[in-house]
This record gives structure tokens, sequence and C-alpha cells, in this order.
């Protein structure tokens, strides 16, 4: 690990993207961040909205969207062009040199499709971190560029649906082998709450001793929990902070999680 | 110039993108090229179908696409999402380590916004050659990644609607100054035709001399006008050879081009 490389990699989730003035804010405060940095985005409700548009179906399971043929099309069009391109663009409006990606482009995010058990979620992926093609992001933002990565992935060149929070995470772990890598979960609250009705009650720091002691308590609310284990794999994996924050937090704010 | 290092262009066209079979047997030959290479595709039908199920009229003014808005954002999902990232996966597939791009992505292509005189086509650019950011695609190409460049330029962080044909000459153009560049189009007919009804009527070599000769003797179709005049405008800016052929020509075929 080169410490002396410090790098940010933003993922913010559908809530931003759904709000126009919310999104020029944080992609405002990410540009003015002053290092090397990647972001990636989710979805949010314009590939549905888009899908109703057509007359197709959303179908969800358990959260997750099953992504049939006609599906994936949406949310290609929606995830890579759409969003992402919209990004870059006002990414370049703040002369911010971004580059706007998926995980097919340069092969930077080799998937495994979801394996079919109870339910077929179609042409869904889940990104093997191993595979995750460090060194060109690195050319990449070596180059002066900053990534802007779609949810999209691909297994031998067929396109897969992705979680945007494990791509984060995903690109953040491969990223770590020669960075100093800080991942900034951006959602909707305000951090990790002690209550998840009181948006004051942030809690500002956890490690695993706490974190295990909250979860024993019931202080931390289930919906938190996927996020918080992806959030201590990545710092077992050497990344060296994470942090979960509203749109207002980026530069400062949220929970601060670390080993220790 | 350092002529040790060849690039071949190829500019794919509608009518390549709206029949699946052609496509992938051009990427199959584009793929096996031995040399750098750069593909920049059009658009195709798909935009204009997917404005019709969306309620949009599409409006053309001679034989341009007049983009407002809601027209921006379909070709962004169409040419950036959809088609861009197909042919990425496709090209991934045959082993050849695709990124696929826009004019906006690290700020390739910049482009000024086509001026209002009696028509205004809207959210439609026109690529500044000199601005093309040729040092990034040089470095992406020394890479070893293959751009995959959609029509779509902007001004300032605004995305444009630009031809592609235009996009494919301004990066060729570009190229220029540091490779011997092979610019390709790939289109419906054989070639350059003496008769366009016949299309055994090719002919093989078009030099300046020749091709003035044609156009006052009435032998190449006004149709084909603009396309030579582009082609002889690359040539002029350094472009080693045009080619114009059919999807099967693209290891060997067609009218080549050249200054003399």
């Amino acid at each position: 690990m080169d410490s002396s490389k410090s790098l940010t990699l933003l993922k913010i989730g559908g809530n931003v993207i759904d709000n126009p003035s919310v999104l020029e804010s944080v992609l405002r405060d990410f540009s003015s961040l002053q290092c090397n940095k990647i972001l990636v985005h989710g979805g949010g409700k314009i590939a549905s909205k888009l899908m109703t548009q057509l007359g197709i179906v959303p179908k969800m399971i358990e959260g997750r969207r099953i992504t049939d043929r006609e599906t994936l099309d949406v949310v290609t069009m929606v995830y890579a062009g759409l969003i992402n391109k919209n990004i870059v663009a006002a990414l370049q409006r703040l002369s911010c040199n971004a580059i706007g990606l998926t995980g097919a482009d340069a092969n930077l995010i080799p998937a495994k499709i979801r394996p079919v058990k109870d339910v077929d979620y179609g042409f869904v992926g889940d990104p093997i971190p191993d595979y995750v093609s460090a060194n060109t992001i690195n050319d990449i933002v070596n180059m002066g560029l900053v990534p802007v990565i779609a949810p999209i992935t691909h297994s031998e060149g067929i396109l897969l649906n992705t979680n945007a929070d494990t791509v984060a995470s995903s690109v953040a772990v491969a990223m770590a082998k020669k960075n100093r890598v800080n991942l900034i979960f951006c959602f909707e609250k305000n951090g990790v709450l002690r209550n998840i009705d009181d948006e004051s009650s942030v809690i500002d720091f956890l490690d695993q001793k706490l974190y295990g002691r909250y979860k024993d308590d019931g202080v931390i609310s289930a919906g938190m929990i996927p996020k918080l284990d992806n959030a201590f794999a990545a710092l077992h994996a050497n990344v060296s902070e994470v942090r979960i924050c509203s749109p207002e937090g980026i530069h400062h704010g949220g929970t601060k999680i670390r080993l220790k």
C-alpha cells in the first residue's frame, strides 16, 4: 500500500439521483475534494418510471429487481446512459474531468451471474472483487480523470445489473492495494442512527467492538446491518475508513467507521 | 507523426446497428484487426422507436434530428447506454478490451452548439477538431484499450447530439498527429458506386483529381458528396487513408480514397 496516495470513493444512492438540486450540491462537494476520487452511483426511480411508461411491470423480490432481458435494456439505458452521462456532464461543468464507465468497460468489474436458488434474478451479477481491474482504474485516475461508475457489471460480455453498494465496496477494496481509500456511502439519513426516527441521534463513530455491542442491544436497525457488514468487510480488506452520511455530510459528518 | 503506430478508426452507421447479425459479424472483423483501433457508432432506428413508444414525435429537418430536451434524454439513453454498452459487451465476449465513451467523457470531444439560423436544431453540436483530447485518447489506446465512441459530445457540460460521421472524422484528424490513421466508413453500400443501383459498380480508388472528374461528370450521386468532402477534408488534415465499404468489406474492399 502506498500510503501517500489518498483516494476517496463516494457512493451516491437513488435518493440523491432522484433529487436534481441535491444531486447538484453533492456533485459540487465531490468535485471540490482535493484528492484522487471515484464516484459510484445507484439507479433511483427513473428506470422503474421508464418501465411503467413502456408497459413493463417492474418485478421486485426482497428489494431486488428481477432483471429480464427488457428490464436489462432499460437499466442499461437509464444507469449507463441517462444518469451516468448527465453526472459526467454536470461534473465537466464543475471543471472535474469525469469519465463515465460501467463494469463492462475495460473489463473493470467482472462479475458472477447470481446463481438460481429459490429465485432467478435474471441478468443480475455480483462483482468478483479479486478480478476488479485495479491497475486500469489506477491508470485512469493517474491520468487525472475521475471515474464515474454505473452499477452495471459483466460476466464474459453479458451485461449484469448490480447492486451499487457492492460495486462501490468491490472497487474500494481493489483500489486499497495501491491507495489509502476512504469509502463514503451517501444516503438519505444523517448517518447510522441510535433511533431510526431521530435524525439527530447519529452515532459519530463505530468500531467492530461498538458495532457488536449496538447490534446485541438492538440499537442499530435491521436495515443498516447489511450496509455495516459490507463496510466492515471493506475495512478488513484494507480500506482505511468508511463513512456513512447524508448529502450534506460529504466533507464532514455522519458515522465514521474503522476497525478500531 | 510517428509513422510506426498504425491506428484504424472504424465508423459504423445505423444500418449496421439495426441488424444484430450484421453487427455481430462487423464486430468480429473489427476485433480481429491487428492494430490499435477505435470504433465510432451511429444511432440507428432504436431511438426513434423508443420515442414513438414514449409518445414523443421524432422531429427531423433535412435528415437531421431536432433535439429538444426529451429527445436528448432518449438519444443519451439509447446511444450512450443501450447501443454503446451492448457493443462493449459484445467486444468483451470477443476478447477485445473495449471501453465505451461519449465525447463528454474525459472531455474527449468538445463541441459547439449548432448556431440558430433558419433552423434551431436544439441540443445538437459540431465537434471542434482542434479541441479533441488526442492525448487522452492516445493514453487510453496505449493502455491496450479500444475506445467505442457514441455520437454524443458536449459544450461545457451540456450534452449534445452529434453526427457520427463528424465524430469519426474529428477523432481521426486529432489522432493523425501521433498515428498513421486509416479511417473506414462502413455503410449500407459496397462503396462509392458509379451507378447507384448497381452494387457491382464500386469505384475501387478515388483521389482528388478523379473525384473532381466524377463529380463534374455526374457519376457520383449527390448523397455521397458530403461523405466524400468529409473524407477529403480528413486526408488534407493528415489522415493517411479513408475507405468507404459495406459490412463485408472491413478487411478489404470498398472504395479507397487518398489525396493522390
